[in-house]
């Protein structure tokens, strides 16, 4: 390697190639060209991150049929340092994969991720009615176990569901595509880096943020949501998730409409923050939808400044300044 | 008097002197030997401010039976270029004053201001069951009325309903004492002077403004409220007046406990400023009560500049922002 | 008269005959050839009801320029046994009125209601700037003052402010119309009788209540409001009036849209009762504008029993009660 | 068997015995004795309840380090004819156990539960830092995995995490107890049975709904809680779950302090049942912690049932109703 050579940008992601966070990485522009580090799971992704072994993480963070990804979710919640600065969505179906020759008759015993099971359980409940499920720590590890397994043993295993496409990367054969119970499914993943000054908005953009409730009583979360709805700020997630102390006590994991650097947006987390016994930001990023926050005109940036400009004049005691 | 003499600050009142408003005024240590100016009523004394004339105007705001004192609402709603800058209590009882050596059975005519005639009506209808009322415009004016009569003509005034004190600026006697329905009646006067920038809080203050709101939705008036509850600020008098141009509009006339100097009350003033399509900026004043304004920690200045820094942090990317 | 007369349905109002409550009483259909009884003052008018001696009584309630008519919604707000049963908008102008022959450059002294004065000032500064004002009872009891005092005599009345066709009924003479700063005003009327079985709702109908808080906070007032709001109950009034014994504490009277025996109404008003210490219901009435409530289909009265039924099937455990 | 043999109450619960979810059965005086079905997941459980097989079925629904049981909040929002009769928690600790003569530096591959193994991974870092994880299907199945390897294979598993006790259930021996990070862990376990009437309340109850929301505005979150709040009502729990037919669309899991034969909780879920398009009443039963609700007294039945009589005389027109 010559001295001069500069490292090339660092991306980890849930590996090997050909999962569904691949394919969400793919989706990065900036990432092209540069090197991809397969992970084994969202713990060793991040951690890459803090550490300065990668630049940048992918991980999966919710699922629209099975919801958030708690162990992401509770990662971005308590390791600090983190950032998100990207959102992508990838549709999500599956294929049953086997050894070439294998005929669906001959399946007992499927390898799948269990998420990826549970999306495809009405087809193999109809299909495969007699099948056993081993549990794999990916869709792609699922094709490894099966290629690793001795087709001769008791314990051998006969088919994996795995990403479409996943004939490219391994020697196995497809014996049915769209398993996945609901069609329209996707998974939204994001992409994390080392905490950094914000980006500027794009005007379709998400700020995440966690935050602690000061007790338990069901007005503090009204009086959380309050914060948003009075800024007329939307929000397109709300989780709870348990802060792990003692049964009961939860954080909020919050998705909302704009960016941190919109005056609304800021005013709203200015108030969480009073109120909140600790409120962690993750990020104000694209959306991957590109949908634009649906903002009332009384909530627009122009209106933040004309009353801090009254509220100037007010204090001045400017002629004009009561009106 | 010398060239070189300074005016001496001048004080506009509802006179004449012996007024519940001159009592109030009495409460002001930077009016004392100043020079005092009785008028007809409180338009009047808000004109001898506007226009230069006095330096700052006693008006009655609110009585504590009969509610506010609209004309005083209205007119600070509406007419620019004024400040309130002190407030004042003063209990309100009242006398029955007649010419000397009338006797009460000889009573038929009783001058009295509608506001003091409404807070006597049960001791009247009880001691004087056959009077007729004939309104004033001031409680003095009442003794004036009834001196300017003729005592021999069927239209004569026979008594006055009058401050305490009255007999000694004119030639009255003093029938009975103490007749207001309630003993602990109050009036409420402010002072008013012409914008100038906001004085410094005194830690037990007032903040008066009056707000319309966007349309007739009762929801406006929630989100009004809900813009300085939100913040903690709490309010010590919300009334209505009709904005006058058709039935079923009005604008709220608000007083919060705390000063515009104080975090809290500026963050809530700005909330309403954005929502609300006219804001009127009354003053930041110390209370009559001197009760400081009850607030919880989460709602103090601190808090608020706390949270900015954090802000702050989080668009900076600072190591330790997020939390 | 013969002995088997039925006594004639007898309406109390604020005369003499001319008055702006007159114009409201003939808006009442089930009025017409009944007895109406000139009364001096609204207490009079009230106490006519609940003696017995009138079936009901027109009272002044609110008027678009100069707010809510306070000894009414102090009446109505604390003399037990009153109903509110009807609600009339009369359009409120004036007219200036002399003695035959007299003309403008001649007057001096104008008797007038007060409230009728205000509404006029800017008139009558730019026409009879020198003028003074001599304080009437009514609107009619301004012409009675003008035709009582002695033209010759220094303390000689010139002129009356009046209500439109006043001159049919007194030997004056009309000098000028459209007297009032605002030619849209207008006054709203209540009709009111003993408390007696609620009526039918007509679908465009109000509801009107009186209620005391739970305590001070700013939060009461909010949470009041909410009672109507999770409900889609729209106020078309909120005023405060002080409960009396102590400055800032206030009871709200409250004008809703829609009818006690709507679901939603009915709700509200539980809600309401449960959370104030005192809740004092005026009645449900048809609108005077005949607007019909704006309510969303949510809030329909068979949304209201789809959830009871719902409910019962919950608790019997019947199969299909929990979707 | 005699014909006259009654069947016994049957429950079905996550096996085979040693389980957590056994430990929580053991919890229900009523199932003493009786028919013990353990079966392999909790979509199994239920499925036994709704076609009869079972009388009732304990599931884990939350646990305090991992959150929801998403699995079993998904199976009781979605499959009708469930009720949750009973509230059970249960301490969550593990130990590591090998077949007898293994030693720690042994182990390569360790067979467990993903919760459980997510809930020991501090320790296991530190002690057993290069191992892998095989995921099991419960706590037991991981011993059972462990004991039906082959130790000589190159897939051998050398360990499991379990259940502490399960060395009285399988040949295997305790290598270290206390493994979970947070020793205070415990699992929340409901029992439910197919619907029937709902009982009566204790005084420390709970109510659980799943909600959809009318749409996706953050104001019908808000709108939502606020039918709680306005009754006092508090809630233990709101977690969202996907709905599944697209991304952002979620129903929320409520759980609230309370039963719904009490009146504030029956007012509120009316309000929720008017505002949700779907809402699933899942069950009223003791609370696991026998702690009564915390409510105010004006939030007491017999306020309700003043509420209500108040109500019937303002309808009524009875004299003192209005008061």
């Amino acid at each position: 390697m010559p001295e001069t050579a500069a490292r090339l940008r660092r991306y980890s992601y849930l590996g090997p190639a050909g999962t569904f966070t691949e394919a969400a990485l793919k989706q990065v522009p900036e990432a092209a060209g540069m090197d991809w580090a397969p992970v084994a799971n969202i713990g060793e992704a991040l951690d890459d991150v803090t550490s300065g072994v990668s630049d940048a993480a992918m991980i999966a963070i919710e699922n629209s049929i099975d919801g958030g990804v708690t162990v992401a979710q509770d990662a971005l919640a308590t390791v600090p340092g983190l950032r998100i600065v990207g959102e992508y969505l990838v549709p999500v179906n599956f294929v049953l994969v086997v050894r070439p020759g294998v005929r669906l008759a001959d399946i007992r015993v499927i390898a799948a991720h269990p998420v990826a099971y549970g999306q495809c359980r009405a087809w193999l409940d109809d299909q495969v009615p007699r099948h056993q499920h081993l549990p794999s720590t990916s869709n792609v590890q699922a094709v490894v176990d099966l290629l690793a397994s001795d087709p001769d043993s008791a314990a051998s295993v006969d088919a994996a569901i795995a990403p479409p496409g996943i004939e490219d990367h391994y020697p196995v054969e497809v014996l049915a595509s769209h398993l996945a119970d609901n069609p329209d499914a996707e998974t939204r993943f994001v992409l994390v880096s080392r905490t950094a000054a914000v980006g500027e908005p794009t005007g379709a953009d998400k700020t995440s943020v966690v935050a602690e409730l000061p007790n338990d009583r069901a007005g503090a979360l009204l009086e959380l949501l309050e914060q948003f709805a009075t800024r007329g700020v939307n929000l397109t997630l709300l989780a709870s998730r348990p802060i792990g102390d003692r049964m009961g006590r939860y954080r909020f994991v919050i998705d909302a409409e704009g960016h941190v650097k919109e005056e609304r947006v800021a005013d709203a987390l200015l108030g969480v923050k009073r109120f909140s016994p600790r409120l962690v930001f993750l990020g104000s990023y694209p959306r991957a939808d590109r949908v634009a926050a649906t903002t009332q005109k009384v909530y627009g940036d122009d209106v933040f400044r004309d009353a801090r400009d009254w509220l100037r004049g007010v204090l001045d005691g400017s002629p004009d300044a009561e009106d």
